[in-house]
């Protein structure tokens, strides 16, 4: 059995999974999407929700990345520290079976930093395999938890996670902004206000207050809350992450809908961005895996 | 009927109201506390829920401040813009019934901030009246909104908003931090190393998923993370108040659990910290607004 003929891909995250059929050039031949993750799965689940996989695309070998490696996942798969490549993540893969392997995270340490990833990384590596993104890129990766990359000689080099995504989720959905925080999110004068507020000298637990008493004292429209303070939230992600010292060029990735919000953000700080496609990248990457656990 | 003479006191907020007899000479006679707050009474509950108290502590004029008097709570009582004093505040009075008035709350604007207040303006000034805090003084007052304020001429005059109690909460509750942060807080060598954090150069967002990157890496013990994390958005927190011109001596006003960690915070960001009772200084700050009833 060689690998890279045809396996299964998974993208195991903690609320959703992604599994995908690769063939031997590396493209996707079929694939699903469902609510599975690594919490809904459990403990004890995993033999039968991989079952459960090989039914829908076929009996393979099954590669995984994401939480599935994690304390709450299947197998615990240890963080490879920084620098960190393909050849790396492939040397270090956790084998939850004979023919189950699952990709390890990626940890930062420093005296005076630490910063952990999961799932990130394939998708990262897997775009400078394609070309996508240079050997000494910059790469900005939005999700629940932003991470800003630093690629040098095409291995992870340093990055740092920003809890963007999360907290405004956590504003959205708890907090006393949360009826304010409704309507969608757009690149608008809010949006670009909120940018500017973030980029700027840093108050952000007392600004977000103020996204409150803006519009319980008329200055500001309840439709633009939450563009604001989405803008105010990722103005402030983007201002510690081009502090880091790396490429000019800033490269997005992820889902379209957050990577143009950050791409506009970089923009009014200055700096180029360029939004790229978050899922092939992640195919690329887990099938230069696939191929390195051949050799 | 003169006011002052007798009436009950309420201080009704979101979650919990706190009801005083008061007698002529400004003391609590009888008193109660329960979790009937503003959300639990509902739009059309507030009659039912004032004969109650009159059941408990006698057949009273009220004078009630706090979230009974916002747009969720019994009669909106609009924002006496800052300058405000108790005169200011006495004169806005907003008559539920003939027997039942409600202190307004506060608000500040100028071009670049905006910014309300509602309960905290009657202890605040209770404190001045009662010469806790001088007429130029300057005010902590920690809680689920800290409420940095200004006073000149016995007025307050100008307020800042943070919400680091209402932060620290959802972190808590409902993020990826949530089964760190279970441990009480104390002023410990972690919750120092949080405050110097969060009064240096701001990364909040980055600095709070580092808490669990530490953890997970083995940097940092779990029964520190709380501690870590309090000081990180209290010492933030601090800066962003200790960065408004004002005395130098801060009064800390609230709940002693809470005044505790904001004393020793401003101490670390080299400033005098002075912690004062906030029950006592509603008391005395309502029973003067009665009396300017009664003139």
């Amino acid at each position: 059995m060689r690998w890279a003929d045809s396996f299964i891909a998974v993208d195991w995250g903690t609320t959703n999974r992604r599994a995908y059929r690769v063939d031997g050039s590396g493209h996707c031949a079929d694939e699903f999407e469902d609510s599975k993750g690594v919490l809904a799965v459990g403990d004890k689940g995993f033999p039968a929700a991989v079952q459960e996989i090989r039914d829908r695309l076929g009996d393979l070998p099954l590669l995984m990345a994401g939480m599935v490696g994690s304390n709450r996942g299947w197998v615990e798969a240890p963080y490879v520290p920084c620098p960190a490549g393909l050849d790396e993540l492939a040397a270090k893969l956790a084998k939850a079976g004979e023919r189950e392997f699952i990709v390890p995270g990626v940890s930062y340490s420093a005296p005076d930093r630490a910063d952990v990833m999961r799932g990130e990384e394939v998708q990262l590596l897997g775009a400078v395999a394609t070309g996508q993104v240079e050997h000494e890129g910059f790469v900005c990766h939005p999700g629940t938890h932003n991470k800003w990359c630093v690629l040098h000689q095409a291995r992870l080099h340093n990055f740092q996670t920003v809890m963007t995504g999360e907290l405004f989720s956590l504003l959205k959905a708890h907090s006393i902004l949360a009826d304010l925080l409704s309507a969608p999110v757009e690149v608008n004068d809010a949006f670009r206000a909120g940018v500017t507020k973030g980029l700027g000298e840093e108050a952000l637990p007392a600004d977000l207050f103020e996204i409150r008493a803006r519009f319980l004292l008329g200055k500001a429209k309840k439709e633009d809350a939450a563009s604001f303070a989405s803008g105010l939230l990722i103005g402030t992600d983007v201002r510690i992450g081009l502090a880091i010292p790396a490429a000019a060029e800033v490269m997005v990735m992820g889902r379209p809908e957050l990577t143009k919000l950050y791409a506009a953000a970089i923009g009014i700080a200055g700096r180029t961005a360029i939004e790229i496609d978050g899922e092939k990248s992640f195919l690329a990457g887990i099938t230069e895996i696939a191929k390195r656990i051949d050799k």
